[in-house]
């Protein structure tokens, strides 16, 4: 039987190939092409434009036994590739700066790998190769939406990372990414001369009011043992020192992980936000977007992956994970059936993989993709064939 | 004729006496007994009981004229007399610490002088000695109601005042004394322990949030040419280091000269405290008590104190005040018919008449009767006889 | 001898054409050049690039008296002229929307007349034709040190004013135009993600302390009686929803009469600045430029101004103002001699002259120059020769 | 050999013994001479006074081996007992609101258990019956000064807890009770009257400033995945409604389990402290005083915890608790050697054990000694003994 091992050149060059030509979020058009292409040159049966770009396959064992999905991503970001490698993107201003072009090579040359095993497959493998994770509202939904967890007993998934070593590998119970809001106010004043205030309903006084009163929700309202964050990024108003602008404009995010909390606080904001406004004579127009909901992992099933993640890189190299306050629309479909998704280490200081996700220069450490490989081949055998 | 120079010792045993025998506001029963029996004896008609302890007498004049009045106010207040002078207040924890007994003092010789002079009188002279000018609601109401004013066509009254030399008088047209308005918020939230903030409503949050914005309206919605004072005097929650409480009482003082600027300030606070505390989660319970009104002085009459005081002290020993921020309920007199109230210097530092009114040690230097007297007896005739 | 009546046609002309070729403050050139070819052509001696482009040309009486100058500004704005009339502004861009034109126009035939007087005259006009108005540091500080008040013992000016309407003129004792301050504040705090706060310092939660506090200043440490206004007019930071900003910026403007209230404001946000910022973790750069002081009309000077302003328009027409809470450089005279500064009403609705100044429609009811100069006029004899 | 069970009716008399006379932290004295007495009549040596009240002995096991420290806390608080049993409090306003003397009555029976099977003991046993738990600085830091935890290996240790039901028993890894600090801070402002906040430094102004900022700690900058707590649980200023104050009183606690964390806040808050009261032209008056450190259980220890609970109570009964914000002088022990602190549920409707502790009702079903004194033996044992 095939090893993923000896696949690893063919992955390499299938994510540098991918790596590439990249995609924006649902204007994939090529790449999904392409791995309906390869899957079904591997004889499966493929469906492609599933929700929107998606592409799913399944692999049918010889023996009846549960069905678990595997996915992957694989569309590129807005950001003009800086780094000087020889697969650096022929795309301007697009670029595979978070790592799906790994994800997928790895997906599939996994697929690869099942495919040759089918006779010993106790059950069904469903690929998912999703669209459009990177801007909300996200692929998995309408993927979802299209059937792609119909039969589906359990689904699994990864992120190179390279905050995180080469190497080493991050599971966790429970929630794992956060929820990541957006909210926007618009406080609607009245402008006028900066020397005559009381005849103007300045927005900047009651811009600072809402901010200061916006810290009590997570200083006072929240179980200080769970997480929230409310962040004011933007604040603008006003286009000269001495006149009293008509409006502000404050943007921010909220982050969480327990819906409850998410909840409460955005209807606290609400609250807020009109209240202020209405003290101070003016009005505020207050827009809360929910994105991603928090990726909360299955217990039983982040267990399979950490004995798996022990398997393949020994249990010195595994930890559990203190939560991460960034998004993930995995998230959908663990609210669908049990799954979970861990985080495989892709830094490495040799290589020059040192860049955050979403920087001009990210790379990572493409051996990652083995280990990721192994990993997701032994969680799938281990959940339909138990140990 | 009678000059009041020769009544200065009788002006100052009167107002020694009065000062032995403190009355609170409105429960005066000497006092306005012994003016009763004082005007009575100058063979004046004088009415008692005017709207509760007010007493109110007529000097007619021989020939027609219009009808002046001149005000005194006759009160006490709830101090302990600290002083150590031979006319010491004999009544435990009450004492003449703002100089009502001098104004009566004063206006009973003031009367002596002007009832000699009957015969050269053109118009008449009404004396109006009020009771309870110390405490909202006071006494100037009810009695205008009460038929004070009736027939009046101008009224005059004064204030000794130690804070100003003896020897100077200070005038003002318009503005003078302040509205001086009160307000409470209780705020009620939820208390708790202070190690789970999130089970809680913190009403001392609140309250902070609620004074923040409080300063907003000074300095954001008030002209800043006008004048306009919101004090918060006391801030009270909690019991202990680690519990958040139930409530938090607010109390506080708003002063103003404009009703359109207090009618503003009243409603803006209103909707303040409704809106923090109910973007806090908590509700709150405010009350806005109406004080006395601003002290409004009329031009004209306003002209002839400023004349009359300068022929007894000079021109050089006369000022235009700027207004004060403390209240008098004078400002009653002042909604009905023109007049004008202003203040003659009664400190000095030689006769330890160095301290603020409502101090436990106050005392004027008593020579102000004279100068005091004088004015208003220069005013009186003044208006009536022309120049 | 000439009256102004007579020069009215000429004043108009002269004003439309400044009007036509307006120059920006600190750029003016051939606008001077006219001044003094005019004044020299009247036979007066006159020096040009007075502190930069000022002309200051002088008037000798035949008697000897004191000496008087009259102030009239010729500097232009940077501003789209959008009125639809004949004397149009040719320059793009630039235009006389504060009335400079007719100030300049009513001086020059003021001048003609007094030249033509000159035989009855005790004393001496200066004439006072200033540059650079509208840009601080303005052209009066460098001409009074160029020698403009050399020997003169008093100083008149007016503005135009389209808000008051035409044939109404205000006066006042004292202040009658604020100082007008700048500030800037750059928070420097530390960006990073919107989601991990900790590893930030957040300016915009640090500029929101800073202006709460900035309010503090008006409602709680200035005198009630006093004026005194403190506006932010633009607050700048970040430019991502979910990114914390390294920077905030915020700019305003401090508006007062008294100069120890501007001390203590200036002293007290510079405080304030460093201490908030300083508390966030994060650093401030403060800057507060000074703009100019405050117009304080000298008593005798203005009585003047007030007796001439009854004589040409009757008392009825002629006001005590409130001040004005915008700037002026006519300040830096007023620092070194007395004098006095007034405005004449040249709003009309019937003409259109509707818009307030520096509006790209101003314009002004022409007659006004015929009230202004006679005022000017009839106070520069009163003062040289009493009444 | 004896079973805990037989012990069952020793155990409730003892407690209820100690219930009906409780002793104040710091002056116990019949209680440790109680302890000390029947540990004797065990026929162990006793150490009396040991630190302060302390009482320590220690069982020596016929076999070489490890040593292991059991802790029970002895004092009580001062609360009038308002239950209604057979057994309440005798001593006026003192009462066993904590269970402290359950956990003691436990533990002298448990030693009773341990001294029956000394010959089949590998190793040491060291009883740690401590004093002062309730009041800071407690006496587990004098008692290890004076040497109790001379050549123990590791220590553990148990509350029992009315809010987990019977049967219930909570264990946790790391973290499981808070640092409990307290901050007081004095604002010293500048007092007078309430209608010229000018001439005063207003300190509940300055409060609010303070409070509101002091939020900005936990929002901004602290960890969202880890926890803290700061709350004001007092504020106090001002005694009329239209004084300002010269002071205002601020008072609150911290609670904090990770000590940079704790250090971090501490010293925001001396900073912040400092620079609003300064901003303000006033002075601030800081005092933070730290109470216990956090309760940070071992790994070792805590699964051994975790493994006897297991036994004694199955493990569907035993659960990992989230960290209690309350404090607990056991964590100085911790800081020294290694160890763990469980809770073991108390609280049952049926019996009235439905207050919390410090509550005057408060009881705990006493069923919960047997399953708290079981596993504290079944802990020992398997420390020594292994498994």
């Amino acid at each position: 039987m095939i090893q993923l091992e000896e696949l690893y050149d063919e992955m390499v060059q299938l994510r540098r190939d991918f790596h590439e030509k990249p995609e924006l979020s649902f204007f994939e058009k090529e790449t999904p092409a392409f791995i309906a292409g390869y899957l079904r040159h591997l004889g499966l049966e493929v469906r492609t434009g599933v929700g929107g770009n998606g592409v799913v396959a399944k692999i049918t064992g010889r023996k009846q036994g549960k069905t678990v999905a595997l996915r992957a991503d694989f569309d590129a970001l807005p950001i003009q590739d800086e780094k000087e490698v020889s697969y650096k993107s022929k795309v301007p201003g697009v670029m595979h700066a978070c790592g799906h072009d790994a994800h997928t090579a790895m997906l599939l040359c996994v697929a690869k790998v099942l495919v040759d095993m089918k006779e010993e497959l106790c059950g069904t493998i469903v690929l998912i190769h999703q669209f459009a994770e990177e801007q909300a509202p996200g692929g998995a939904k309408p993927m979802i939406e299209a059937g792609c967890l119909d039969g589906v007993d359990a689904i699994f998934g990864l992120h190179f990372w390279s905050m995180i070593p080469y190497g080493k590998v991050g599971w966790r119970n429970g929630p794992i990414m956060a929820a990541a809001d957006r909210f926007n106010l618009t406080i609607n004043g009245k402008g006028g001369h900066g020397a005559a205030p009381h005849e103007t309903v300045d927005p900047i006084v009651t811009g600072t009011s809402f901010i200061q009163q916006l810290q009590h929700i997570v200083s006072r309202s929240i179980d200080p043992l769970k997480s929230a964050v409310v962040t004011v990024g933007q604040f603008h108003a006003g286009n000269s020192f001495n006149v009293i602008p008509d409006k502000a404009e404050i943007e921010g995010t909220v982050r969480t992980f327990d819906p409850a909390v998410q909840s409460f606080i955005m209807a606290r904001m609400e609250k807020l936000a009109e209240n202020v406004c209405e003290s101070a004579g003016g009005s505020g127009h207050f827009v809360y977007t929910k994105g991603y909901p928090a990726v909360v992992n299955h217990e039983a099933e982040t267990k399979i992956v950490a004995a798996s993640a022990e398997t393949v890189v020994g249990a010195e190299n595994t930890f559990e994970m203190t939560p991460m306050m960034g998004g993930e629309d995995f998230a959908y479909y663990l609210q669908k059936i049990p799954g979970s998704f861990f985080f495989v280490g892709a830094g490495n200081e040799e290589t020059g993989a040192v860049y955050p996700h979403h920087h001009p220069k990210f790379d990572l450490d493409e051996r990652a993709m083995l280990i990721g490989g192994k990993i997701l081949l032994t969680t799938a055998l281990l959940y339909l064939h138990g140990n």
